[in-house]
């Protein structure tokens, strides 16, 4: 696959951003890279005369921006989520620089749709979204004075992944066949039914248990055939 | 020397801004990667209070800036001048990426005081400017858009002399409890056990699909806790 190929299956996902400027700021930053699908989940303000003028010449970015509701259906169709968050986080998460993220991010992309999410310039990523994410990459700063400017940590991130594209000549990377998030949500609530019936889950604490198998499977990306196999284990048990 | 004292000789040079909103914003960029240096030669308005605005914090850089009537007094002292470019130019200079050239501007930073110099949002740097520079470093970007806003451009290059620090001072690596090799090979035999139990293992081939989940599970690097929590699991399913 050629490379434009490869970075338009990355998704920047953009939530509840407050300044439009920004929004055109991020377009003109993912554009220098060879990005070009924006997703905005409910922008404050979008389309706007200031989003245009920062987007100093990305404007083909913004007008095929997708507007959405809610990240769900901004994450719609992808193979991975990637949170992208300047604080440290005591969750489950696989937690990663954005330089250790960028060849794992393009490994997906090869054949799979991804979302890099940032959140708001003031509070970032609520948790409720980061647990929508699979990875958690961090951009190395300051500690002291650690918060990027929103556009600013796109253009890094847009930058490593530009950086991590596959070089012709080494060796091909192999192409695997992710599942859909949506699948692997389905799984997931699948194994929570069956959990419950077979009498395994703590009806006190359901939600720990199931963060815990999240936190599992989220590590090792299953592929479409393996959520298969698994569901069809799950329904087999239902069954004996 | 610690690691401030290294970032603490790179100078970031900024000639003929014309926006103060992008001084303020590149004094941010510069913050967050623990820059403090900052150098300008003619801007157009400065101090200004679009540039404090855009600093979002970095005050202090720009109360600490030094405003020069030409690059020579802005180079004076340094013994490394890179210029930031991306035309690619007809000059005899040793062009690298920005990649390329930050492990060797941190070698110099060790002992010396370095200048990253970048040119006016418009036409970028001057010959004659780029001339007195001994390194020409270029941020990969795409061929048909490929101009960064300027703090955008000094957020990446701050961003990988970062990264080239002897070490990124990121999240602790965090110390994983692994399960060990023999309590997974006892997890996988009773799921091998429980899927002939539930009548789901092909009897035909049933190496395959272990194999399958091995494949599964050795991506994962499961964890102690994780292997009690799965063999609970398949207890469970025993004996509902």
């Amino acid at each position: 696959m050629n490379k434009p190929g490869i970075l338009d299956n990355v998704r920047i996902v953009l939530s509840h951003t407050s300044h439009p400027g920004n929004i055109g700021a991020a377009a003109r930053a993912m554009k220098t890279m060879g990005l070009t699908s924006l997703y905005l989940v409910n922008p404050k303000r979008f389309p706007n005369n200031q989003a245009d003028v920062m987007s100093a010449g990305a404007q083909d970015v913004l007008e095929n921006a997708v507007v959405c509701s809610s990240l769900d259906e901004a994450l719609q169709g992808t193979a991975l989520a990637v949170a992208i968050t300047a604080r440290s986080r005591d969750l489950s998460h696989a937690a990663v620089t954005s330089r250790q993220a960028a060849p794992q991010i393009m490994e997906h992309a090869l054949a799979h749709k991804v979302a890099l999410v940032f959140g708001t310039e003031m509070s970032g990523l609520t948790n409720e979204e980061v647990n929508k994410c699979q990875m958690l990459a961090s951009i190395p700063s300051d500690q002291e004075f650690s918060s990027l400017n929103l556009a600013a940590a796109v253009q890094v991130m847009a930058y490593e992944l530009r950086m991590a594209l596959p070089d012709t000549g080494l060796a091909e990377p192999k192409i695997r066949d992710f599942a859909a998030l949506e699948d692997i949500e389905r799984f997931y609530q699948h194994l929570e039914q069956v959990l419950v019936e077979i009498e395994f889950l703590d009806p006190q604490e359901p939600k720990r248990l199931m963060q815990r198998f999240r936190r599992l499977f989220s590590r090792t990306r299953l592929e479409r055939e393996e959520v298969n196999i698994l569901r069809g284990v799950l329904a087999a048990v239902q069954k004996s």
